[in-house]
Formats: structure tokens, sequence, C-alpha cells
């Protein structure tokens, strides 16, 4: 990065030198006084390292953001890269258009360094941790733990062929709908992840070009699908196997609310065909895979608009992609919850059990997934009052908690919504929402276990 | 009711007798045109009876609210009294404080007779539906069913004579401390089953009598135990089968908010430490029973408060109540549901199962409650959608939607908050309102066993 700020020649190499040099003393520091021990990596150290890194990582990340001319108090630092890291989106800085080239391009580096995190995360260590229902998603192989490592390795090195592939693809198409190169390099990095910085404050609203929102759309999409889809299509020897179910209702549950946004659009604002559908399936797409990308406010177009996206927020992409929210594969277990127990009332002797796929969901995984819900509506409504007593208002409160704990980033309202930005919240707000983009980022169980007693026995 | 009004003078006499003429002429024709019939009441004629006389029982209890001088529209009666029978006490009318008192008496008696028929159901009927973990509250002999009858009439008696000890008191004890004797009357027949209506515009307000207030506040408790709890605790021999737990974790979760809330108020709004403690109780209580009358309008509290309220709106009384809700016990299971996925997540292989008091519960009650949870959350955000696309704002629509769907009345904002009502909602709204209130009553699955075609077969 300091190679690239003195390419630029935008003045910014130092800091970066600095920060970089910060960071590699500390990180030899830990490696020198560590060193020689005993090295097993449980699931234990696992855990705890996975939280620990999420908390430490933004607070280096964030030292070239202090210093001049960007100048950030160190809680607006550290909230602007745990955003980032966590994918989220939610910003503190304004002025992005005037800003050093080098500093933008951090930003995004950061939130695509965190996309790639999470997929690992999700497809290596929360199915082991059975974190709602993630059990379902464990590598056949998982369990035959001599064997796993190899093939552990193999999935890694693909999936991560396949991001860096999709990103490449985002940068040539948006490059060639007409953004600066530099412009389509920062994008890419950030629609990839679903997480929504941008290098202008206008968001996707600058660039003013129907094809490159629907070009975004479209990777948006690709961003929120699971990774091990892209290898099962290509590796599945049946239709049964190519075909991921979560990417099918995905698809079909955007295509659903696209389209009542858009009539909503044409009938109440006026909007032509086309534009209605441009407008609807951008920031239905960016709230739904959780990028928080905006090219519209669409807290403008009215109380439906606004009600339709504050219930959006809370869905999210698939598993084992950079999506938050709930995700799909989660609306799906609910629903075959609630069938079973509806035919259930009916006819209370008959055996049914809920299918996931090719899979038949487990009486654990029922309660691993309900629990999960559960939770993150509670930690929702915590969170909002926490905010509530802050000082916030009822809008701004309940929306905030639910853009950062399902790793969306701009709520509704004038405040946070996407034509607002987290700068103007408290300094105590502002770290009770990295604590929540964090917690939402590990599937909210994967910080509470550490607070479990049993967790250090 | 005719007879009252003519007692009372009040010129209504003729309405509410043409109103019985009526209903008692359809309901003779329904016996005729059914006489000689076969009859045995199974399962989905249970299911199927329940439901329409929910529907149907308001057009009748609405006839005398069409006339002059009332002359409601035919929406806006059938909307109060479906509230009136639901026990959730949303109201669409005002002047209340220069109505006639025969019809004032009828909205509160319509509550009484609501609440009495609620709790019937919840004790009989839910349980067999294995609604949500109803299950866990089925009658222990309920399975034998030829000896079933006798028990389930005793119990309903006692449960009955509870109801009106319950009334009676609450009746003496407005009167003692200052109520007129019809306002006592009218508030003892809406406070016990925590049901909202007032014979006040300004509602408990009107009285302005702390000592009113905490009289409400302990029968607005009293109103949302379980009646059956009541039974247990003369008839249990243990202390733990006298003592139920829901009833516990009710009463700790109150005075917690309770305590948050005063502690806000007195910081936050200066006032002493009594008037704070007697405001925040008999809100919070008004809310978290789903009572809905009030005493302040809490929305002038700030935006903590408002989302505080809005938060309690969804966690309802104790089942086998008048209250709606959530309900404890879910919390109760939820809470057990997380707590083992945080235990199986650091200790894979334990066996740990949930507990409910002294019941273990089953991976059966386990998926009831959690595709419970998730269906009152999602019908509350399709409500919430319905009611924003037509042409409600955002805190009317989300408010109004959690607030009918649990049976609590009014919700937060200026339109539909304590200081507003719901007369100025398009009609559209109030049919759609209306539903949500039958179908919240009916535990939502009540009334969707109906649209499933092997209900049927």
């Amino acid at each position: 990065m300091a190679l690239f700020s003195l390419a630029a020649g935008d003045g910014h190499a130092a800091v970066f030198a600095t920060s970089a040099a910060i960071t590699i003393i500390v990180a030899a520091g830990c490696i020198l006084t560590t060193k020689g021990r005993p090295f097993e990596l449980g699931f234990r150290d696992a855990a705890l390292l996975t939280v620990t890194a999420w908390f430490v990582v933004p607070v280096f990340a964030a030292l070239p953001l202090l210093a001049d001319p960007i100048a950030l108090s160190p809680i607006d630092a550290y909230f602007e890269m745990v955003s980032g890291l966590t994918t989220t989106g939610s910003t503190v800085m304004t002025g992005l258009d005037t800003m050093p080239g080098s500093i933008l391009l951090w930003r995004s580096s950061v939130q695509w360094i965190g996309g790639i995190g999470i997929i690992g995360i999700a497809i290596v260590i929360l199915p082991f941790l059975k974190i709602g229902g993630m059990q379902l998603f464990r590598l056949e192989s998982s369990d035959r733990s001599e064997k796993s490592l190899p093939r552990v390795r193999g999935v890694a090195t693909a999936v991560g062929q396949i991001y860096l592939a999709l990103t490449l693809a985002c940068f040539i198409t948006y490059w060639g709908l007409g953004m600066s190169p530099f412009d389509a390099l920062n994008h890419a990095f950030t629609t990839v992840p679903t997480a929504g910085f941008s290098t202008h404050d206008a968001s996707f609203a600058y660039f003013a070009s129907p094809a490159i929102e629907w070009a975004g759309v479209i990777f948006m999409i690709l961003g929120a699908l699971p990774f091990l889809a892209y290898l099962r299509l290509v590796r599945g020897r049946t239709l049964q196997e190519r075909i991921d179910s979560q990417v099918v209702t995905l698809i079909a549950a955007l295509a659903v609310f696209v389209f009542i946004v858009a009539i909503w659009l044409h009938f109440t604002h006026g909007f032509d065909a086309a534009t209605s559908l441009t407008k609807s399936a951008f920031n239905v797409a960016s709230v739904m895979t959780t990028s928080g990308f905006s090219s519209t406010d669409y807290v403008a177009w009215g109380a439906f608009a606004s009600t339709l996206m504050f219930v959006l927020i809370f869905v999210g992409g698939c598993t084992g992609s950079t999506a938050g929210g709930l995700k799909i594969f989660r609306f799906q277990v609910m629903a075959g919850i609630v069938s079973q127990h509806l035919r259930r009332t009916v006819h209370p002797h008959v055996v049914m059990p809920i299918r996931y796929g090719t899979r038949t969901v487990t009486d654990e995984q029922v309660a691993s997934v309900g629990g999960f819900v559960f939770l993150v509506f509670l930690s929702f409504a915590v969170l909002a009052l926490f905010l509530g007593a802050l000082g916030l208002d009822a809008e701004t409160s309940l929306s905030a908690a639910a853009a950062t704990i399902n790793n969306v980033g701009p709520g509704i309202g004038p405040i946070v919504g996407p034509a607002g930005n987290y700068a103007s919240l408290p300094e105590m707000a502002k770290l009770v929402l990295c604590v929540a983009m964090i917690m939402g980022r590990l599937e909210i169980l994967g910080v509470l276990v550490l607070f479990l007693p049993s967790f250090y026995r």
C-alpha cells in the first residue's frame, strides 16, 4: 500500500510505511514470545483465535486513518475498519471523492480481505462449531480427521481461485462499462465480498449508469452465492448434486421482492418501467445480499419501501458466501419446521421428517436453527435498546442495530439511511456497533461461546 | 344490556333489543337448519368452529354500535368488536366520556367474555392442537379420553370461579379507591382479561390516582398469570408443584423492566422516585401483560422508552391466561435451546436435555416453539408490509402490526400510540388488522391449519 501511495504520489506513503512498521513489530513480538512452545490448534484455540483476530486486526488496519489529512478519531477509525473487515459497509467518512487514492484503496482492500476471511470461516470453522444449523454444510469428509486436511486445503485453494476470478471479472466489467480503472478496482474489491464501501459519497449513484447498476446487481448476487456451490456446479454428477437449493430460493426471493418494489415505484412514483426495475433491482439486491451500496435514497421512496428494506435487512444471502443476515437456508429450515408443525397439528401420528435438499434435517439441527434465529432477534432487541438509551431515536436505533448485526451497512431513516452515515452517532454507540458487527459476522454464537464458563474447562 | 340501558334511561334500550333480536333470529335459524343431524365434535369441527366463532361473533356484537348516536361505519364497528373480543384493546372510538353508559358497558362486557373465552381455548383446545409447544400444558389426563371430560369440566368450573372472583375483587378495589361504581365495573371487566378498553379517552390518566394505577398493575398481572397456576397453588403437594416457573419468570422480568424504565424516567425526565416508579410500573405492566391501558403517553418519554415498549409488545404474559404476545414459557424454552446449543458447541458429545419446570422438553416441542416464534415474526413482517403498502408510515405500520398480532392494543408513534387511536387508518388497514388480531389470539396456527389442503381430507 505504501508502494501504491508512492506510485500515485498522493503523499501517503509515509503513513502506510509507519503503520506497516508498527504492525510488523507487534506481530514479530507475538511470534517471538510464543516461539518454541508446543503448538496444537484445538477447538478452543481456533475459536479464541478467530474472535481475537476479528477484534484486533481492525486496530492495526485503522492506523493509516489516524494521520492527516484524514485524521479520524481512534474510535471512528476503528469503527470504519471493523465495518470494512466484517464487510458491513457502514461508514463514518465523508468527502470520499477528494480523498487520497491510497486511503480509498486501503478501505476497499480491507473489505476484500475480510470477504475471503469470512468465506474461509464459514466453510471451515462454523460447521464444526455447529453454529445455527451450520452442521448441514460440513464437508462430507470432515469427520475423518486425518484425511480431511488435504481436502480442506484443496477446497480452500479452489474457493480462493473463484474469489479471484470473480473479482477480476467484476473489475473488467466495471471498467468496460465506463468506470475509471481505479474506481473499477475499488468497486470490484467491495462488490464481490458484498461489502459496500465506495470511492464516492454518492456510492453507485455517482456513475448514473443503469448498465453499471445491473453489473453491480449481478456481481453482488454472485458474491452472495455459496462459494462451494460453484464447485458443485462443476463437479456434481447429477443435476440435484449440481444445483444448490439455497441458490434457487435466493434468486426466486430476489425476483419476487424486486418485482414488488418495481411495481410500487412505477405506480406511486411514476418512474418508467425500465427505471423502476433498475432502481428496485439494485437497491433490493444491495440490501438482501447485505452489500449496502445505494443508487438512490430508498428512504425517500416512502414508508412501504422503508419498511420492506427494514425487513429485508434480516434476510441475507447464502451461507458459505460473504453475505450476512439470517441467511436463506435458515428460512428454508424454518419453513420446513412450520410446515411440519402445521401438518402434525392435523395428522398427529404421521412421521414427517424435515428435508433440506437431499438431506434430512435432524432434531439437533432444528434446535440449532431455531435457537439461532431467536438469538439474532434477541441480540437485535438488546442492541436497539442500548442505542435508544444512548439517545438515538427509535428508527435510528432499530435500523442501525439491524444493519450492523446483519452486516448490511446502511439502515433506514435520515441518520443511518443510505443518504446519511454513522459519523454523527455518539462514540459509545459506535463502539457498541463494532461489537455488533463482529458478533453478526461470527454468527453471534461464535463470540458467545467465549463467555461460557465451561468453555475454559 | 337492553334492560341496563332501560334502567339507566340512556335511550339505547331499543338499539340493544333490536340487536339481540337479530342475533337470536339468526342463531335460531342456524339451530333449526342443523337440528336432527348426527352430531359429533371431532378435531376438525372444533378448529373450524373456533375460528368461525371469532370471526362471526364480532359481527353481531357490532350491531349496537351502528345506530345513532354512535353510528360507526360497519368496518369501524367490526374492528372495535374484534379488538374487544380478542381483548386487544385497540379502539377507533373517541368521546368515550360522553357516550351512553350502555355502549360503554357493552364494550367492556365483550372484552370480559372474550377473556374467559380465550382462557378456555388456551386450556382446552390449543394444547390438543400442539400449537407452538402448547402440548407442554396438556392436562395430565388429557390422553385418556373417556375419563377426561369430567376432569375438563371440573377445571373449567374452577377457572370460571377464579375469573369471577378476580373480577369481583378488582371491582371492589377500584370502587374503594375512588372510582365511580360504573367506572369500577367497566375497568374490572377490562383489567382482569388484560384487555384495555376504558370509559375515558384518557384511560387511567383520567383518575390521576397512583393508588388506582397500582391496583391496575396488580390486577393486570393477576390476569396475565396462568389460571391453572391458581389451582396448582391450592392443590399442589410439593413446593415445586405449587410454583409455576412461568410466574416467577414473568414477575422477575417485569421487575427488571419496571426498574430500568423508572431509572430512565428519574434521571432523564426529573420525575421523583415515586412518580417514576408508578408511571413505569403501570405502563410496562400494561404493555407486557398486553392490556394496553395507559396512564401517560409513553411515546413522549423519548426514543429509549418507545423502543423498549416496542420490544415488550412481543413479550406477553403467561399461557393459559388472557395475555397475548409470544408468552413467557416460549422465552424460557428458547433460552433453554440457546443455552443447550452453546454448551453443545463446546462439548459436542454431552447429552443435555432442555428442561421446563419438572418436565423435559421433547424435540417435537422444541420444533413447535421455534416454528411458532419464527411464524410470529414472519406474520408481523408481512402485516407491517401490507400496512406500509396502504400508505402508513414505517413507525405506524410496524407498531400497529406488532400491537395487534400480539393483542396489546396501542403501539408507538403519534397515530397508533397511547395518545392516538386507530380511527384515522384506512378501512382496508382496519380489516387487515382485524384478521391480525384474531390470528394473534388463536396463536396464528389455529387459523392457518384451515388453509392446509390436508385439513379437509
